[in-house]
């Protein structure tokens, strides 16, 4: 066996590099002096990182347009307009969002596709993300290459291979996602994350807990999952399908759920319960769960007492959740942002009362900081991350 | 802001004399060959690192009793005799332990000091762990010199400053424990540890978790709680009250907690709860819950209905944790190992039954490979560390 970790010298200047671009990705267009104070390194080797990462056609370099101080101005290096992006793609119940995010996190180009209960299938779904990666590809700068795929899927992934164990509410079990989309795009590597994994993600770098290195991101809409981020790493578990927090059991006499236990708390904070004690529509649909919001705002009883009983196992539920990670923050996302959003006070009352007081004082709930694209916005990341982790490694047209 | 992470040619050294190090703490004496295959650096590199740490007094080398292969026999690097020794003491309900524990895990002597209601305070603890330090520093080789102080305590713990938030069964409540142990043994460096998540560390390097790279480690005695390591590290929270699984609220409307919520695993399956099912006798102490044991072997019916009530409650919890974390392993210890041998089918039916598939089918519960001195061995391990990252800043008397 070959411990990692010992350092050889020629892996200082890739782990130097990567530093540089890591910075210039999450913060954008800043000149050499602001990389070179951040990243602690001096003023030379900043420069040569800096050459090194325009010859790889990842950055460009230009004076600043204005000049605030006396003296040399220093080079400003940004993301290069043409330089590489990836194929970020959001698979939820509804529909498929494909987008080109380029370096720094902008969104090139995006497409969306509602999905029907004919078209959720796996190989529809890998159809209709091929055919956007196709048309993507000619929205974008001639020079860009596609460097990575992200995908994110509501469901158990295997991280490894992106197998997908079990998409429940998709109607998937068993799919060998990773490797169909793979053989589809014609790209070896393919990632495809969990979406509340990817959406901690994302909340981390760009969102509502870019302050924080302990988090918990919940992201709850049809099915309810999360994502965790522990001292500034995900935590994904053995397999990949660690932030099951949906089927905690809340009560062992609550109502029988799909996964064969009961009282879980998918059952009491989903969207199905909050239109079953709204007495809305059985069916389920997005438009049925807004108009519960609108019944709310409109001071209807039976839908107010709806989102507060759901506030009330909300409460419990990340209560758990505060004791198990003591987060600096729970971000929540999806339907249930709006549940917060309604039934705050609801919710911290049952955090006061159950979280312990040492976890209890240490957490604030916020909602999303990226709205509903925070899965969307973590598979474009993890896309990034091999060209982020070794960027001398970049095959690019334009360095050719 | 200085980011953190870049690589500067000095620190090479330390990390690769940290690496050998830590590989001859772990896994003991060993010779030059296989520190070289093992670690993955060439045969000279090594035998500089090797030479430098002889000469900072932590590791000694001889030939090989026994030649088995003809050419030049490798050096046997082995943690020196009279090397650098840590403090490690766990603190518990009924006892504090002391011991005295050298590079590779020996440990060189121990005391054990028995706790009543009246010595349970943190004035008398700090004054029992002092007068332990002194002897134990008789104890040992003259040269040796204590380089770190770890202490294992069944509470709240904050990690920055070992300030004890909680320990509810020791009745302790705020109590700035670092520092006062900090003064009492003129030490600066004094590690507090939750005993969980000390445990959680011991199991994963020298227990039952040694294969794995995700696991939870629960220890269940008077209190229930739990250490967590995900992709080798441990996770630890914000403050260092991460683990808390004693407080997930199994049923809203379950007996009401010490902690003020309703319901809590610890009510259904900490010692309180299995000797009151049991018919024993009100007043805890570790002798009525080995009787309850012992009365399940003889056969008797009551003690073997508390046991299997357990088991089913312990099921419900540990299939949270294992939907939450996904990991390889669960390890149970304390008195909740002998329900676990007890009624391990009880516990696996719940597990079949309410953890998801995906999880489920990963993990392994498995019992503490450390006896009932996991806390202490997690203790001088946490101890060790700041030797172990850094071991070219040791100051040790054998290298002046």
């Amino acid at each position: 066996v070959t411990r990692p970790g010992a350092v050889r010298p020629e892996e200082m200047r890739r782990h130097n590099l990567s530093l540089v671009l890591g910075e210039i990705h999450l913060h954008g267009a800043q000149s050499r002096a602001e990389l070179t104070a951040v990243l602690g390194l001096n003023r030379s080797t900043i420069g040569a990182l800096v050459s090194d990462l325009v010859d790889l056609g990842l950055v460009a370099e230009h004076l600043p347009a204005q000049r605030i101080r006396a003296g040399r101005p220093s080079h400003v290096v940004a993301p290069r307009g043409d330089g590489p992006y990836v194929l970020a793609v959001e698979v939820a119940v509804g529909r498929v969002l494909s987008a080109a995010v380029g370096l720094g996190g902008e969104i090139l180009a995006q497409r969306e596709t509602r999905l029907t209960t004919r078209s959720r299938g796996p190989k529809s779904v890998v159809k209709i993300i091929a055919a956007d990666a196709s048309w993507l590809a000619t929205q974008i700068p001639l020079n860009s290459v596609r460097v990575g795929v992200g995908v994110s899927v509501p469901g158990l992934v295997r991280e490894s291979d992106g197998f997908v164990n079990q998409a429940p509410n998709l109607g998937w079990r068993k799919v060998e996602f990773g490797a169909l989309l793979s053989t589809a795009l014609d790209e070896t590597d393919v990632y495809i994350g969990n979406d509340g994994d990817l959406g901690a993600i994302a909340e981390h770098r760009r969102g509502a807990g870019r302050r924080f290195e302990h988090l918990v991101y919940v992201n709850g809409s049809v099915g309810v999952g999360a994502g965790i981020i522990s001292n500034g790493r995900p935590v994904r578990g053995a397999g990949g399908y660690a932030g099951e927090i949906g089927h905690i059991m809340l009560n062992p006499d609550g109502p029988s759920c799909h996964c064969g236990s009961t009282g879980c708390v998918e059952s009491y904070v989903g969207e199905s319960a909050l239109l079953v004690a709204a007495g809305a529509s059985a069916t389920h649909s997005s438009d049925a769960v807004a108009e519960v919001f609108s019944r709310v705002r409109a001071g209807d009883q039976q839908a107010c007492d709806a989102v507060e009983t759901v506030a009330v196992w909300l409460g419990r539920a990340l209560a758990g959740v505060i004791n198990v990670f003591n987060p600096q923050a729970v971000i929540v996302g999806g339907s249930l942002a709006e549940v917060m959003r309604l039934g705050a006070a609801t919710v911290e009352a049952e955090l006061d009362r159950r979280a312990m007081a040492a976890a209890r004082s240490d957490v604030v709930i916020l909602l999303s900081g990226l709205d509903s694209s925070s899965s969307l916005v973590g598979a474009a990341e993890v896309a990034f991350q091999p060209l982020l982790s070794a960027p001398d490694m970049a095959q690019l047209a334009a360095a050719n």
